[in-house]
């Protein structure tokens, strides 16, 4: 029953929108990394698919719905092309981009969660990879791309915290038998303009104990480019 | 049927050869790496079977080929021991290292996209795993060497495209059902062939629009190293 | 009949062991890396679980025992918090950690062994994967923090062939019908010995003939860092 939050065409729609924004995030990296058309086109299938295919392969549900839906193919594709021609118009509006970036966290981290729900896992599980399928293409990215991970990274604003909080309350909805199309919007709404905030007001998360001051601040921050 | 386009022995021993030369390929890459004994293996290893590894477990064939079948295991250290001690000489033969690694990309995308089909896998996604069956290991080995992957790079010749050529002619030939031993030739051939001619033309992919005389050419090169 | 090799509360008590102590190397390494609290525990939890999780999806065991048990997904949260508060004295007794990875390097290639055998791998299959379950987290954890794995550098002590030597012994076992508590016991003994010594004396596998003295030697070094 949780298929039906919202109506397969809906849902359908929310996918295509988050595969997309998150495919003009990794070809946007290509083209700065001085990637070919090809590295362009691969960065940004990996970046907005990457996500959701260790989801299924974990889950178990094979071949992944990126290999049998081909609107999830072509759609990075698409953003490849608008970022190959238009990189620069695309790159000057930055924030749009960090905004759709935002909203399909939101939507990915709500929808791996009840996936991962539906296929039999717990809900600690559900919500562990609701937020691997959001933050999962972006890592990928960044490892392909060669770089250190900026999910990981101390100097950028927070990322995995919105995607956690949404795909706990995804969990917490399951648990009390609340999910509907209401709560799962509220879910997305709720990761959605936390990342919001996170960029607005430069939240960043602590690193370990006493490393604030640490001699080993300035090579760090060379390596961190 | 897809089975019997040629006689399961021919068709082994056609991947041995494609596992043996990608195999190769890492293990020269760790030698210049500066890898032990060790690292040359595994790098053997991963690049001859990563791809392969991909594509069974997006399609549900477990376990995988590379952990059923001794041969495949076997040969890449063969091809890591021979790389030990010959390094200087294979290095010499690169033009042959070169030219058999043509052929293994020929043979992976064209047998990738076969049994992506026989699992029931669309054609476009049949091409698209037959592609990331000839380009996976590459691309794993040059994540674990700490390299941004060949595939991506602009200033490499063409790599993806050969492939995604001889990866369509299957998928085109299982469409109009016309796949059997001559035509799944003729798709290794051109796939192999064409990357031939890109290596001895240095033909490379464009980057994108208005990259090409870029003020950020130099450090880009910096870090292509 | 394999499982009961150990009481099941032993088998589980000791895989939580090997995890935490792997997940503590990760939570290290992320510290060192100037990671951020998120960053700690993303590679802690990929260091501790990224073995198990490759040797599952490859035997088709899914979901993992990684997304069933919510100890095994607890532990690494603990070990990064403690590292998160406590990192300079976890470092001062690298030592410590040494010889608790050591223990988890043994307990992991016997168990990722004998699992994998359970799941109708054949036996060189069994033991590879069993070297996978015991190395893979190692060399995610390195991909991740975008260093060369140190699995596969020369300049580290000989930390694959403890795993093999464990690895091979259980299956020999398995091959004899030999194998009980005690000799699983001794291939972890043997394989935790073997690396406790290899740290102690430095052994080092060798690089590629002429190697030694070459004149990359420099660059490479500089790049080893």
């Amino acid at each position: 029953m949780l298929h039906d939050l919202f109506t397969p065409s809906v849902q359908h729609a929310l996918d295509l929108v988050g595969i997309f924004v998150f495919a003009i995030s990794g070809a946007l990296l290509a083209v700065r990394k001085n990637f070919d058309v090809f590295g362009i086109a691969v960065l940004a299938e990996v970046t907005a698919l990457g996500g959701g295919l260790f989801r299924d392969l974990v889950i178990g549900a094979v071949p992944p719905a990126a290999f049998t839906d081909l609107g999830y193919f072509l759609m990075p594709l698409i953003a490849a092309g608008l970022v190959f021609f238009l990189h620069p118009e695309v790159e000057r509006t930055q924030t749009a981009v960090n905004v759709f970036d935002a909203a399909g966290l939101g939507l990915f981290c709500v929808t791996g969660t009840t996936k991962a729900y539906d296929y039999g896992l717990g809900l600690t599980s559900s919500a562990v990879l609701g937020l691997a399928t959001a933050v999962g293409g972006g890592v990928l990215r960044d490892v392909l791309a060669n770089e250190v991970p900026s999910l990981l990274r101390w100097d950028r604003d927070l990322y995995a915290v919105p995607a956690i909080v949404g795909a706990a309350m995804v969990a917490l909805c399951i648990r009390f038998d609340m999910l509907n199309a209401w709560t799962s919007g509220a879910a997305v709404v709720t990761a959605f303009v936390l990342r919001l905030f996170a960029m607005r007001y430069h939240w960043r998360a602590p690193r370990a104990w006493n490393r604030r001051s640490s001699a080993r601040e300035a090579p760090e921050k060379a390596t961190a480019q």
